[in-house]
């Protein structure tokens, strides 16, 4: 192959980074024609769902290591008892403003013992920084108030904590946008570290490791980076589209400008509560969910699985087992398919579909 | 939530088996979707890395783990010096009697010291097997051939020995067809272990760990289970086509036929040179060839890697400096994006992109 010049490797750089964008815009569009496609389907599901107690519990015992690895025995307890409903909604899909990928996790749950709430809903919002030519875009999220009954707090308080400093920093947001601009923006970012509830986060989770490990910690979660408003996302989205639109014209593309080095005196990882909550997120929105049948009959087909009979052991525990309680290996042992896994000389039951 | 019979159970199971069709239904769709909209992307993607010295080599030394495990120091060494394109095709989008989940895998290489081949193409064909009501399906391949120059089989000989067992079982295949049917089918399989090629190939796979350590021995994988022919997987569609019209109709879906036990006593991994060999055809396919353009820009962002130094030694130990010969490092770290990688305190390069 030929040599190659340092100013025709930039115009190649040019070249690719133009193609990523369009695959990008192709990738934007497979999700709405999918989330068009598969809607109609989904409400088909939770409705015989609806009929098939402890679904969506049976569905979390089997759900893969990267979900299961956060559900500690007392999250799966609550899962297991009050669970009713699971569900994954694109909320921006057709708004030109937002993005397909951002979504909403709603949680159902019956009275129970631990909170008030019926209904727990995470948003996570698809964003981009501000921050050069391949700033960091990814999802963001806003703690979600649990109100936990008294002493029942599987999150030793982080999600208190995590949602009284998201509402300090909302406050500490607005007095600096009535200053107006940057330079205020950079001043309320530094001060956000001075902030009580910054302080009071920052200090519980270095103490105390053990509670940060439920899975309800998730509900604190807010970024894998730092917080990202619309404003900002929708500035950066601006930008992305001028340099596109130079990249088509073939003209050269601006330098990254030279950035505020703010962001990187703070360690916004400090306070968050839940670091994967992002990867955690993405995971149930696209595999637990779409996959929720293939996760139940695993369920099914693994009845003589550990888990599943410690499921139904504290099933037994709590309730009178002559009450007319759910026999959940019952409900998923008896069908049809039992005999499949009866037979351990049956094919493998691993499937392939991932192509 | 109300108790539910057996009867009732197993109702839900057929509501949910049919809405994993029509899922499975719409996930074709979208396979099909995709190609129609990247096809275009993909020729002018395939047009600029023409321009670009060492792409595939550069991504390959960037690839995840999944597949990097698999790549040795002498796999790459192949790659630096010799490879020159790599692609993805979907060949059966629009044969109804195929799959969209159907791939082919291709290596082209410039003229090289190991091989007298200047392309490697590597087919997987997504078939169902006749196995009960939830029968295996999954990606099934053919040995490629690789005319290895003398004393330079990377593999030790498996490939060579993969190949030759499976033109064997060809030959075995036909005079089986010619006997007409099942009974002789099954007689046929069995046969297939008394095979001098078999015993050959199952007895250099037990005695030659290391060789089959190569990345190259991964041209010589057949299946995860066993070889599904197109025959057999078209008689497994209609069947499971048959059962879904029956769940439309709200009939009830003939238990699982008593199956034939010839299967459960062979050991097919026995003669399988590469076990996980879909799963890294899937990488390449749904990873790999999707996000090249991400890998060869980190393997610019890693340019102070030690991976990428290597590359580069190994290049200048075999070729004169001054003739002329290209510095990988100049071609991928002089571009206007090292500035970033130079700055340690710049935001986190991860994207978050999956959702």
């Amino acid at each position: 192959m030929a040599e190659i010049t340092a100013e025709e490797v930039l115009a190649r750089f040019e070249e690719l980074s133009l193609l990523e964008s369009e695959f990008e815009d192709v990738e934007l569009e497979m999700i709405r024609k999918s989330h068009a496609l598969t809607t109609p389907l989904y409400k088909k599901r939770a409705a015989t769902i609806s009929k098939i107690p402890h679904f969506w519990a049976l569905v979390f015992e089997q759900s893969p290591p990267e979900v299961d690895n956060f559900i500690q025995p007392s999250d799966s307890k609550v899962f297991a008892e009050c669970l009713s409903t699971f569900s994954v909604s694109r909320f921006e899909i057709d708004d030109s403003a937002g993005s397909p990928r951002s979504f909403t996790i709603t949680f159902g749950f019956n009275e129970n013992d631990y909170f008030e709430d019926r209904v727990l809903e995470k948003k996570f919002w698809f964003r981009k920084a501000v921050d050069g030519v391949d700033g960091w875009e990814g999802l963001v999220s806003e703690p979600v108030k649990i109100r936990w009954k008294k002493g029942q707090d599987l999150t030793g308080g982080l999600t208190d904590a995590a949602f009284a400093l998201c509402e300090a920093r909302k406050k500490l947001a607005k007095s600096g946008a009535a200053n107006g601009k940057a330079k205020a923006k950079a001043k309320a970012k530094a001060k956000e570290t001075e902030l009580p509830e910054y302080k009071a986060l920052a200090q519980k989770i270095e103490a105390g490791e053990d509670a940060s490990n439920s899975f309800f910690a998730w509900f604190g979660f807010v970024s894998s980076w730092r917080w990202v408003s619309a404003e900002e996302s929708a500035e950066a989205t601006k930008i992305e589209a001028a340099r596109k639109e130079k990249r088509k014209n073939g003209e050269k593309v601006d330098e990254e400008e030279e950035k505020d080095d703010e962001d990187d005196q703070i360690d916004f990882q400090e306070v968050e509560v839940f670091p994967q909550g992002d990867e955690l997120a993405t995971i149930l929105a696209e595999d637990m969910w779409p996959s929720a049948i293939k996760y139940f009959k695993h369920a099914h087909e693994a009845d003589d699985d550990d888990q599943l009979s410690d499921l139904e052991v504290e099933e037994f525990d709590e309730d009178d087992e002559s009450d007319g309680e759910i026999d959940i290996r019952g409900l998923v042992g008896k069908g049809r398919h039992s005999k499949a896994s009866g037979s351990s000389e049956s094919p493998p039951p691993k499937k392939q579909r991932k192509n």
